[in-house]
């Protein structure tokens, strides 16, 4: 049993950014051979990686992906399209390369870390696979909480543990991923314990269940909320009454990569709730955040919304592993590499506007 | 003088997408580890890549981006925030590899061809640099048509020229890029006569002039088309009208690309202008096009509506250069890696949907 205290050390130790290195990055940018904003988005995201980092010209080159996975108590209501197995199945997939973020991962050029927060079935060790098994699934949200209240702050330790050990072996940016059966359920009653949203609101098709089923998981999610009543002013409470042990897990990630001046690259509505999760323990860790992707799980854009996120893109994904987290990072690269490697108009002896500003 | 047959030639040869080839690139992201369709756009592009390329497995290996820079005889009218002078000395910073387009294009892995179609300056010979200077920028299109007939076929043939020698060189998809003070109102005035909205619809701040200045714009580019009178219907009219050399060798670039079923990712405002006189000259073509972005350039959205095409990415950005393309080919060959290097679930061995699909 854990006391809390590396998790109350890392909350505390979440900063503020650094304005005299954006002020940099930004005057930086205003020299670069080119209109002043051209570059949009990643001029934003450069300054922002310079207030994270805390110097003017960030640096992006080490980057990881931490896929979660765990399962979830609550399927036993029924509310996903596919069976628990999968969960279990797909880590396997993860470990031989074959899933949809080993592919893109490797395009980016991130590692993939596959961690077991808490999957039902037994995994056979691996050298790729952490083994961090909080418990074997949630319990059943509809019957009680999900998990303890100190399983919750042992599965937010476990990812301050994780990502500092990247952090120690050189990681510029972290990107979070998950894999749950039942995990939008879990996501969308988080969703709707912090923001104040309906489950209507906020609960959409997951891996793809049609009309009623729809219907259904909003009212399990409703009973789930009733039972556990988790108050939004206390994160834990939320986590423990209706999360799951991947959601720590990452919540845990995002924590300890903000305390460490990290960059975190949220994936999409799972990764997003563990956002809502650890950025009501931390609120300034907001600032640490970027939204690699929008979702199409309603949900999501709910809860980037309240926590003052903008989306780099909308491919109309919905796959979570953190396949648009990893999008995120590519994005995030360049925009460190334009600042960075871009001439200025000085040094390219390119003539300024003529004429001033608009 | 050229005759136009490599022209004729080349618009007779743009087909149509390979159905065949779609249907087996879908019916594979559907055996893909991931519930069908969640990759959204990125399952989308790799169906598209195997219509243009005819195989159901895509290829994104080769990659380049063609930089196109000319000047412009309608900045006398005071269009532009910038001096003419900083063409020429873009194409001295894309050489030194000190642009935007450098950078990005080197993030993702692509080539730079940087091509002079017509810039006022000389530019000293380059072993990078691609000299088909057309003229030394086009006339001013207030007092008559910015090119003739004749220089407007030659710049569509050299663009359809470069793009078959980066073919014959192994190149499996190109992005296009401009560089040309001036081309912005050169654009408008295409995108006006080819949509038919008015010059106020379609004409933005370019580089970043102020309101007056905008006004002014608009009301040279009125000027323009009333002297020109460009007929949609003769695409060739309207390049030479009011268009650009670089704007033509794009359009030729599209035409040589698509006619060797080889994808072309547009860029932003000035490349779409190309793509709307391509277009024009052989609809098909649409289908082997793919819209990198959306530029903050209000006409972009209105040119790519017309064109049907759906940008892949909105990051606010303005630059031109290719920069959108290359952020654009980086997800084409993302997509294309998704469909060819991710596990089936007969090969992982993971469990189907429980129920039918939504």
């Amino acid at each position: 049993m854990s006391n809390g205290d590396l998790l109350s050390r890392t909350i505390t130790k979440v900063g503020n950014l650094d304005e005299r290195a954006m002020a940099e990055a930004r005057a930086r940018q205003d020299r670069l051979t080119k209109p002043a904003g051209s570059l949009g988005r990643l001029e934003d995201i450069s300054v922002q990686l310079a207030g994270i980092q805390g110097r003017p010209i960030p640096q992006v080159r080490n980057k990881a992906v931490v896929v979660m996975a765990a399962d979830h108590g609550v399927v036993a209501e029924g509310t996903s399209a596919y069976p628990q197995a999968v969960t279990a199945q797909m880590v396997l997939n993860f470990l031989r390369g074959g899933a949809g973020i080993n592919v893109i991962a490797r395009q980016v050029g991130a590692r993939v870390v596959v961690v077991d927060m808490g999957v039902a079935e037994k995994i056979p060790a691996h050298p790729q696979l952490l083994s961090r098994k909080i418990g074997s699934g949630t319990r059943n949200m509809v019957a009680g909480p999900a998990m303890s209240e100190d399983e919750a702050i042992k599965a937010l330790e476990t990812g301050i543990e994780i990502a500092e050990d990247l952090i120690a072996s050189g990681i510029d940016i972290v990107g979070t991923g998950d894999m749950g059966i039942g995990n939008t359920t879990a996501s969308s009653a988080i969703c709707a314990a912090m923001t104040g949203k309906t489950p209507q609101d906020v609960t959409g098709r997951g891996t793809g269940i049609g009309d009623d089923q729809l219907n259904h998981k909003a009212e399990v999610i409703e009973k789930a909320l009733k039972k556990n009543r988790p108050d939004p002013k206390k994160p834990l409470s939320v986590l423990a009454g209706v999360g799951g042990f991947e959601i720590g897990g990452l919540a845990g990630v995002m924590l300890g990569a903000g305390a460490h001046r990290v960059p975190v690259v949220v994936d999409g509505f799972i990764s997003g709730a563990a956002a809502l999760i650890a950025a009501g323990l931390a609120p300034n860790l907001r600032g640490f955040m970027i939204a690699g992707h929008v979702s199409v799980e309603q949900g999501h854009k709910v809860l980037l919304q309240h926590l003052g996120l903008k989306p780099l893109v909308d491919l109309g994904m919905r796959l979570g592993e953190g396949t648009g987290a990893a999008i995120g990072i590519f994005l995030c690269e360049t925009a460190a590499r334009v600042l960075a490697e871009m001439a200025t108009f000085d040094e390219a002896g390119v003539s300024e506007r003529s004429e001033p500003a608009a």
